[in-house]
């Protein structure tokens, strides 16, 4: 395509990259026992969620950047792919591979937008702030909920003990002390029930 | 689970409920000839592009809104499957079968949020504010980049000429000129490659 400018151009480019994050899918298991979840979906589920839930962040959240970060917080594994959460070995290489693709990929986007996002991605990384926490929350949150319904499944499939998964659901509590009072019902409810060994 | 408030409880399930959107599958195709495109991916998509080409919506738009709408305008079809745009038997019977499944799904929220995302749901259908022009105007332009990225596969695939884009596509200019500008020139540049006849 000729004349388009350049700024609308390169936004396009970065457009169109992005839709490769619905290539790449991840351990947990949509709802119903159905196939892998990938990246997009989660985002679009984590992203509402974190709409709708808003009001049980511990501190006040500007819910517009809460959303963004829950949207793009993935598009790294375009490059990097899915490091499952308890997979010791490929988190080791994971920060290294993931700054790789962040550089790669946001410099798709005009100067002023790839400086945007990229803060946002590294905020959300640094886990300092009420948004990052927040949406951390929601990460860990949105797949234990879809785990939950189909049995706890991913968990059986992986071998994880009830140690292990408070062991990774526990930073929960830093964005939101309600969704750690579900999260720790959630994974009581399947240790009672068997899936999930203490 | 026991012992969860009401409110939350309800939350969580229309959570769980929308997960299911996931699987309604368009007729869109994901960029490189890939599969066919869900609600979910699609939504996600538009959010971010949404946020991302703001600046050549024709108004001013409440942008949070705006990504909010694009989130959730297809929610609905996981009751009533989604319509292709050039499909005219089943847009006869689209609006009954979406309205049934507004009020079923929405229902599951909490009844402040049900009215909130009923009335959102309705902003973007009626198409009178600068967000819904603004999301509509979106909801073309994402699977048309895609299309184009394709060779125009999903058009071909549906025997579409270019009168028929046209006509469904004229309404882009009332979000955004810009976006038409740009969908004029692909529709131009498709009719150049004998992608899409005349």
């Amino acid at each position: 395509m000729q004349m388009m400018d350049e700024r609308i151009e390169k936004q396009l480019a970065f457009s169109l990259e992005i839709d490769k994050e619905k290539n790449i899918f991840r351990q947990t298991h949509l709802s119903g026992h159905g196939r892998n979840e990938n990246d997009a979906e989660h985002a679009w589920h984590m992203a509402i969620m974190a709409y709708l839930l808003r009001e049980y962040a511990n501190e006040d959240v500007d819910i517009t950047k809460v959303m963004l970060m829950c949207l793009i917080h993935d598009i790294v594994e375009i490059d990097a792919g899915d490091t499952y959460a308890y997979d010791a070995e490929g988190l080791k290489t994971q920060k290294e591979r993931e700054n790789a693709a962040k550089e790669r990929i946001f410099s798709l986007l005009p100067n002023d937008q790839k400086a945007e996002m990229t803060a946002l991605f590294d905020e959300f990384e640094d886990y300092q702030t009420p948004e990052a926490k927040y949406a951390h929350a929601m990460d860990n949150l949105q797949p234990l909920i879809l785990n939950n319904s189909n049995d706890g499944g991913d968990w059986r499939e992986h071998g994880v003990s009830a140690k292990t998964v408070y062991g990774h659901q526990s930073k929960t509590r830093l964005g939101s002390k309600k969704f750690f009072e579900i999260t720790d019902r959630i994974i009581q409810d399947n240790i009672r029930k068997g899936n999930l060994p203490e």
